[in-house]
């Protein structure tokens, strides 16, 4: 299978990250995308490329134009604060909860940091819009490959995307590769795009784009947000709205749940996005489904990733992988390449 | 003039709160109150009484009740979160922003802490509920006395309370003081009651609480919030909405305002609350407009407090005062007892 890699991921490293009252050292790590890479090259599992170049215009045909400007001057905006912040990633303190404005755009950078976030656990560094930026031209990449002919491509990206909005940032994602990547299809002419997240945690940006429209289907297996984060999207009678009614599906199990529980709700999931007769999907690839992941609560086993790549092959669509989260960095390779490895063993 | 105290406001001690992408020690302190008391004592301005009990029910004319059920147990969850916990306050790290949901109650305790929250500023410590429920018993009890023929008595409380909403804390505030006397002044049978805030930040918990209500009325005097924290309401076209429309009225003020300007837009209010033609008034009393400020912007001196009494008693309204912001701890105390001095001798 391609991998389509770029190594200024390594640009975005946070330092710290609110966590209950303390700031403790960031879980998303760069270290993360290397196992993967490194594991991927040990197993020779395809070629491995860089991302071809795009301009922003594929990425505000996801994301909001003032969010896109913020995020690619926000890191200058921190240090002409005071410049000692050179030396301290940004994090927001403030945010515009109901009853507030969200339609304003204060000139005060902490204010626009909070209107365009929603959790303290995200530090902004001097290389991320760079290493988001690249990371969204891997995902983009991955799909012109698939609609070129490619069974299946892997966009190996960080930091992550799925829990970014249209005009927000949060969950260590900043823009959505995986929405990004569903519209580059859908403007290509893919009609119907499945997008299909099996992260630990609920996809709640890429929801929230899709939410309204019936074009993209949004399909989510994930921890149940009464117990875990994101919390405030991710149940089950969210169903979309308007257009969009009836395109969106979560499945959230149980913090605690294992492979036989979750292989089931993969099987609902499937039998969903083989009914929207989509022409390409999308898989939001998080691996902190893990039973060793230090954030998350599933017992997923490194064996039972090839299960999961041999299940998702079966849908037989032309299959672009993003990669997300997966916080049990020494393993994360295998279980991501597991995945890859069983795709292409049940295609081949 | 009367005072109500009492001294539970200690109870609520923040060790530590987000700014600018570190944890700092809290600026809002219990010695605040102290200073105010001292004063208060060294002048003799008047009786210095503790609160009346009042249930519940008084409050929850003004929080949702599940607002009140989360603060009220909030430090046993925290603790039974994590034993360690017992020695650090809490604070959230996510929040529903816009696309998120705020009707589900996470079984999370802290999904539910940022449900309820909008910022990362606000500690919630071991006695912050006894402290803020007393402190809203002396703002009720205030607004008693003025109801049984005081010309004006002054709730001198903390936590402040004006950035507190229905449903939601933030800004140093739990539960919104002045609202709250003034929700007790309506239910009392007056017709219309005038709330003017002029701490230094916009009262956006009061603006929210009041804005669809035609029967109070809202001004605020405050800093920009383009500039100036809570920096996502107090604009000048915020006039209210529904039946409120027209009862809201912010007077922003940019950023290094002094006492001629700041004046100024006081007899603007003034004469909008005039014109309202209230049975009473609560004036949220927050002095950080002083020059000395550690977290804000105008230019107030001490000896201007004076003339402000002065301003607000001239309104010749029935007035409970709820003490609000003002960081400048060792000159708090002068400045708050300067306006009710004012108010005293304008009286007669
Ligand atoms: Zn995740
Ligand atoms: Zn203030």
């Amino acid at each position: 299978m391609l991998t389509i890699y770029n190594d200024r991921h390594a640009l975005h490293h946070g330092k710290l990250e609110m966590f209950r009252g303390e700031l403790v050292p960031c879980f998303e790590v760069p270290a993360r995308a290397d196992y993967v890479l490194q594991e991927l090259q040990q197993r020779r599992l395809g070629p491995i490329e860089e991302p071809s170049a795009f301009d922003d215009a594929a990425i505000a045909r996801v994301h909001a134009q003032r969010y896109l400007d913020f995020l690619s001057g926000a890191w200058d905006e921190w240090v002409a604060l005071d410049p000692a912040n050179a030396t301290r990633d940004a994090l927001p303190s403030y945010w515009p909860i109901r009853t507030f404005r969200s339609d304003v755009l204060p000139a005060s950078f902490p204010a626009r940091m909070g209107l365009f976030s929603y959790d303290a656990g995200t530090p902004l560094t001097s290389g991320t819009w760079t290493a988001a930026r690249a990371g969204a031209c891997c995902a983009l990449t991955a799909a012109a490959r698939v609609l070129q002919g490619d069974r299946a491509a892997f966009a190996l990206t960080r930091p992550p995307g799925h829990h970014a909005g249209v005009d927000f940032f949060g969950g260590y994602c900043f823009l959505n590769n995986a929405a990004i990547a569903a519209q580059s299809l859908r403007d290509a002419g893919v009609e119907r795009v499945a997008v299909l997240d099996i992260d630990y945690h609920h996809g709640n940006g890429t929801q929230a784009i899709f939410y309204e429209r019936a074009d993209v289907q949004f399909t989510s297996l994930h921890g149940d947000p009464h117990t875990e984060y994101p919390y405030y999207l991710g149940y089950a009678d969210e169903r979309g709205a308007g257009e969009g009614l009836g395109f969106n599906h979560n499945l959230p199990l149980a913090r605690g749940s294992g492979f036989a529980q979750w292989r089931e709700a993969l099987a609902t999931a499937l039998r969903g996005i083989a009914a929207f007769k989509p022409g390409a999907l999308v898989v939001s690839l998080g691996l902190d489904t893990f039973a060793g992941d230090p954030i998350a609560g599933f017992t997923l086993a490194t064996a039972d990733y090839l299960r999961v790549g041999e299940d998702l092959s079966r849908a037989g669509l032309p299959t672009v992988f993003v990669f997300e989260g997966g916080y049990a960095v020494a393993e994360v390779g295998a279980n991501a390449v597991n995945v890859l490895e069983g795709f292409m063993q049940q295609s081949g």
